[in-house]
């Protein structure tokens, strides 16, 4: 039975302890969080979880296995090297940290103590991103033209990141796992509104290796909600709507070949155009797959796909896409 | 009454010669096309008009007054010119030139020999388009926040032009006509899958004064068809969905306000969320309205929207995005 | 070659002339209609064609091999009977005849002359209720256990014929033709608003062999149009939304199994519910096909989906609506 | 403190005790269910809550005010008399009771006793359905012409009711609400696939006064989940799609006019079409203002729209639908 602690009981964190309390392998001992109207949230639902506002109690609890942070993501380094340190395992919210120095220290200091991260990129076990993966792998779409996704609604600012720190860790998690090619340089653009120095609408265009290209639209200030992936590939092209309860996933028998090239007069492009397929995307819910995931990690080892490096990965393009953003759509590389 | 005489009778063309056959001020006299086989088709529909396949012979028809230029691109500024110096009024197909250099000269003889130029950016006399328009000039909008365009479906690929010159005209079109103001830079990225040195996908932002931020997706390679706009202002937002038959816009009384800001812990973001208004939008054919407001503007002179200049400043912010692309989304100024 | 004439040139006239023009074996010779304006515009778009305000002219024309009918309903009878008498074949709008008694006199009068009749019931030619058939036809479906069709909109009012005889004779066609069981008893309602004594709203209840259920929902009172149909099998089930531009029909691959049946307690019952499939539908333009399957017909004899009895067996049905919406419902066998 | 024992901890059990344990002003003490899986539910989530399986222990507890009975609607009757008799309030799930001679029996002895019934049609305290509600009062829509349900999903099959009893009390309900009209009489028509005895397809006609036609279709055996309503004013028209997350309502400025009427040829119809408008609806939960309600009613009395006559009117169109299907589509009056 693997033992959480849980700090951070704002807006995730009662996912993650009614996950962990369900899960078979584990149990919540403790939840920490520096608001008192939160630990009584807890106390209602949960008599026989213990509350605190000290992270450091919680952390060098001899009984707690493991550390689940759910805080803003500045905390994020220093609570999990503690956590690390006080030899407890660390599952961590997305994004891993503020900086992929401060990952590629965690991740390292857990390998020396033999200690497991997991980064909550939940998506990536959600029915729809398990059965486009499982179509990419299938070759069912052929090569990958484009991925392009779009993720936008009214709102929520948050305090101390931009919009592509809050919104893209998603699709830049997924895209990573999906397309399963290294990134190579990015372009960002942006704007910002309220005088807060940070974004609240960006697009990102990422060049992946064997000419992919990739492109996130995120924005706070749309009226409407929107989470719409295209994927293009040369056999088959998926239209994804997260928003759809049943019919997530689209897959198109469409495609373009272009025939003979001789002089740019003489093109012919002929346009192939079949049937749909709406696949049965499996509903349980991903968190609770996640959650078990991890606890076999914990007590198997094995591997999971979002490990550390996972996480570090998504964090380096999320600095890329800052230092784009600043240099007003200067290629990056990566 | 007008006499017209079309060159290209393509894919655009037959919806020239139908319009201005049917406005009241204006008849069709010539068609020239290099193609037999459209010649032919203008004979079975159109018994009373002459065809040609030599462009000089309609140009320097003296009964004609207006040479419509519905002919690839890279056509359009040497048949035009041919058709002002021979004092003919010209209409000619989006977009307006290949250069800029190109469209300033012809504005430029346009004016010396006092003869009218329209540039067919027909969308600007849709409903909806008059209607954003509209609402935009009554400041229900408010302050503009930014300008969101998709323009994606599978091919037409275009022999000579990539996907930013085939599709994005129409939105830059719209976009200055409605936010008018002065675009101030481009980053334009994109890729191409077929070998041709023309892009197939790409992705536009466009800085306007007023710290407005615009987006651009167009793209060949969609198995969906989309035509989405978001308008975002700091009073109300739209949602323009041009393939809606019958509710293209949709008016969201919804924003943001950002109460204190002292300090990055006491943000304090208001939402507003009120009722959506879906306008009757005016249903009458554009391509007829515009007709009308070209014979119009040459029998009576004034000022329309879609003039050379109206023109040269699609051409202008079309190089930009393809100098942009070159050099790997480096930002163009304007 | 097939030479047409055609009575009435309103709503639906014009398609017909277009395409008996159009078909490679079909030629309009002359139209008739009683409005001058009518005869005005097709002297302006088909000046070869001959006009005139009296039927007689037309139909005793022995020029003319086939009379196409497209008038109020309760002119065919008389029109259709003539032109039989003058050795035409007929080719009629939908409702075939205003009465069964009525039908049946053609048909009989058709054969014994040795001519045709084809009534326009169009939508048995487009890609989607062609796909149905055969989607029906290969036992995709298994046993099916219902049709159910809304078809509704604004307007428009007919002057002689409530909503039953104006929208179902759609629904009622694509029925029997897919389903091709025998409706064994009908029950209708609805209502009218308007003081004319023709409903405007009503809903229609037929009884198939093999336990089929149908059910075809009109009104001209609806702010929104829908034409959606679901078909219930045993094995697959099918919605069809006809005004989908691009996905107008999807088979589901779920169903229900009623497992054990001992008690009212013991009631197992298991939902399967897996893919969704969306097959490409043929775009050719229905009347197109139909225009020509008729040329076919006449010229080499064999066999129509829409000769005179199919459009009897429809009009047979309408007459019981009529009779249970007279009788507020009460059931009426066939 | 009202407190309540509740009676069947099934599929709407949970929502009941969850909303009851969260009012200010009720606690619930007691949970009786024949299941023992579903007492180790209450119990794990619900420690502070006894448990029993013998419902006459719940009905005698001398410390429970309120009775809430979700159990299959054969015993309803049964429960609630006992309860009554016991001195206890109740609260009950629709269908009110499996006859109205039940219904009128409770009634009563409620009157007698002083007690208060509440029947659970939760959706008349939906956001939606006050909004329309208003909208009606208010004289918005003007003269009522039509109300037109669709209510179709897959399953779920009832082993006690047929599919009228299931899903139609929802609609009736509303219905009854908002129209504010007497229903005259009814026509029901439907089918059965399973050999249960039972329909799992029905489709009502109802009648009203003013010329008020009502129709609803209810289906366990469709492939897509629909929740769409169409109401029909001589002023506006509404369609309520009650799936749509955020734009629920819309309101059509759509309507006819017939112009003259003298001769059926003279037939001028107008038509308008103006702007759609769609109000913004309150969000919260409804069970949650139906609690609140119900403790205010028991408290400080009062009157509520869901009391015990309010649901016998429900029950005695639901026997008046049976009736009808028994007797193949008879109009059934009430």
């Amino acid at each position: 039975m693997i033992r959480v602690g849980l700090i951070g009981y704002g807006y995730w964190g009662p996912n993650l302890v009614r996950n962990f309390s369900a899960a078979e392998g584990s149990e919540v001992l403790m939840v920490c969080d520096m608001n008192q109207q939160s630990l009584n949230k807890v106390r209602k639902s949960y008599p026989n979880i213990k509350v605190t506002s000290d992270s450091n109690e919680l952390i060098k609890d001899p009984d707690i296995d493991v550390v689940a942070i759910a805080t803003p993501v500045f905390t994020h380094y220093e609570l999990a090297k503690k956590a690390l340190n006080e030899g407890k395992n660390v599952f961590v919210e997305k994004p891993f940290t503020y900086t992929s120095a401060e990952a590629e220290e965690l991740i390292e200091l857990a390998e020396k103590k033999n200690l497991k991260i997991m980064v909550d990129h939940t998506f990536l076990y959600t029915g729809a991103v398990r059965k486009i993966k499982q179509l990419v792998e299938d070759h069912v779409l052929g090569d990958i033209f484009y991925y392009d996704s779009i993720r936008v609604n009214l709102g929520l600012f948050q305090h101390d990141i931009n919009v592509v720190w809050d919104l893209a860790p998603h699709d830049i998690s997924i895209m990573e796992y999906v397309i399963n090619e290294k990134p190579q340089a990015v372009v960002a653009t942006g704007a910002e509104h309220f005088d807060r120095g940070l974004e609240d609408i960006a697009y990102l265009t990422i060049y992946f290796t064997k000419n992919i290209i990739a492109h996130i639209n995120v924005n706070w200030l749309s009226p409407v909600k929107v989470r719409t992936t295209l994927i293009g590939g040369q056999k088959k092209m998926i239209v994804w709507n997260d928003l759809e309860p049943d019919e997530k996933i689209k897959i198109y028998d469409k495609g373009v070949q272009v025939k003979t090239k001789e002089g740019k007069y003489n093109l012919l492009v002929s346009y192939r155009t079949g049937d749909i397929w709406t696949p049965r995307v499996e509903q349980t819910e991903a968190l609770k797959l996640m959650v078990d995931k991890f606890i076999d990690y914990i007590s198997n080892g094995g591997r999971i796909i979002n490990d550390g490096p996972a996480g570090m990965r998504v964090v380096r393009l999320l600095e890329a896409c800052n230092k784009s953003l600043k240099n007003k759509g200067e290629m990056v590389y990566l």
